[in-house]
């Protein structure tokens, strides 16, 4: 990682964290105990992977950083919901998040639910309640894309799929579905709403990020897999080996370890191919491509 | 009910049950079983208490039928989705729901989660991707309406103080506080957004509407909970007497019922007050409050 990119990404990174401190409500507001696993579940933790694709995707098109910053929050609680939804007892039964207890864990079941439900509302309302766009048209297509992203035909739709895979035998097509949309349709979003919050991108444009968006994507799950097949608990943070521990289809019981990496190669290749228009614009997308791709947590 | 009222809500409810069909996913697509719940979840049940008070402030200011369904069943869909995570074991334990088993008893407990989850973001997704207001900076505010009443400060919360209150002694102003969120903040919604989908209102007259909106909520909390310490399950549809098993304080456990009973038309008559500028036009708006008030399950 170069140190420019270093820095940048940490700007970024701050950005990120100044703005949800101050947008989640204050631990004191009532109901307290509410507000404070909401901040606990989203605050001082994660690698802010779909922020970062939003700052690049917005630098890219010359957007205000503030409206970036905004839009990569409302993407960011949308993720923060669906782990603290995703740990719960019905489903993963996790007891481990960014190295500390699970919010059910460290709350309890109930308030972790609301939690999830409020992280949810509160990212529609931050894409509602501050002008993200010079056409407000374009701000309600930023909150029809994440809310379908988010739902049945997105994220949770896949997390859905996941639930029916355990112990089935998947094909590799079937793999790909199920992860475009758990972990794609968010990834996508991350990118097409950091770019709508600058100029207009016309059609062709808007299609080549998205096809950089759903490789990045699915890369991201790939090397997903890999790490979880190959880390430690310690440095993955999360609880490590519980997809095989759960029998769960993943690209390394389907591919083996040496084929996912090479599926990771060719889907890092095809995303620089659909952004060798922009130029030297996209910098900053290859380069975050690059640490999603080089992560080792 | 005078026949007149009677047709009027019975073709409001033909309305939002014919939208909602359609824009819920169909039961065959993938991923088949959540899509199946999700519409298990919001069809053929309820009385669309709701809807109609969205349908009725439409007319009040000659808004069209079309947007005001929209609107009507985003809020109908954060109301199901409530439900559907309400009833979860974490929360209030209940298997029977508008007189069939609970999502999470018909479905299983993952499901009835990512059902809820999923009505959420479909909710934001419809008020986003078709036309409601002339201006879409109106619709951005209707938007910022209904997830604000939605989360953390709005429903969730009241559902998270609720939680928090179980077994303790509450004062009239704590219960009022909680349910001014807990059914309130979606009841004014319901209002709000009927209203929005017409021509511009001034701010006085918004203000009375909140202010009627706020009056009906609760009314409609006192006669819920004097329906639940009076009715039997077959007549509810819900697992009767609930409130008063779990030791939960409601407005009979600390007016008792006939307390309670005034209070409901003290409220009603408040409610009237806040419209009585708009005459004639707020006709169906005060039919749909005696059908709230004056209901029997």
């Amino acid at each position: 990682m170069n140190a420019d990119f270093k820095t940048w990404a940490s700007n970024c990174q701050s950005h990120i964290e100044t703005f949800l401190e101050s947008h989640l409500p204050a631990a004191n507001t009532t109901p307290e105990r509410l507000h404070q696993a909401m901040r606990y579940s989203v605050l001082g933790g994660g690698k802010r992977v779909r922020p970062l694709l939003s700052f690049a995707a917005g630098e890219l098109n010359q957007a205000d950083t503030a409206r970036v910053t905004t839009a990569a929050a409302a993407v960011e609680l949308i993720h923060a919901y669906s782990l603290v939804h995703d740990d719960l007892p019905c489903m993963d039964d996790d007891v481990l998040r960014r190295g500390k207890p699970t919010c059910h864990i460290a709350y309890d079941e109930a308030t972790a639910l609301l939690t999830g439900d409020s992280l949810q509302s509160l990212a529609f309302q931050l894409l509602s309640e501050e002008c993200l766009a010079d056409d407000p048209s374009i701000q309600l297509k930023m909150i029809k894309q994440l809310a379908q992203a988010s739902g049945s035909r997105g994220m949770a739709g896949g997390q859905a799929f996941d639930l029916d895979s355990v112990g089935k035998t998947l094909t590799l097509p079937d793999l790909e579905f199920m992860h475009i949309h758990k972990t794609g349709a968010l990834i996508r979003s991350a990118v097409m709403l950091g770019a709508y919050c600058g100029g207009n991108l016309n059609d062709k444009q808007l299609e080549q990020l998205d096809h950089f968006a759903k490789c990045v994507g699915l890369a991201f799950q790939v090397v997903d897999d890999v790490l979880d097949a190959e880390a430690t608990t310690a440095t993955l943070g999360k609880t490590a080996g519980k997809d095989a521990e759960n029998n769960k289809p993943t690209y390394v019981s389907i591919l083996g370890v040496s084929q996912a990496r090479e599926l990771a190669d060719t889907l890092r290749q095809d995303a620089f191919n659909a952004l060798k228009d922009f130029d030297d614009k996209a910098t900053r997308l290859r380069q975050v491509t690059d640490f999603i791709i080089q992560r080792k947590f």
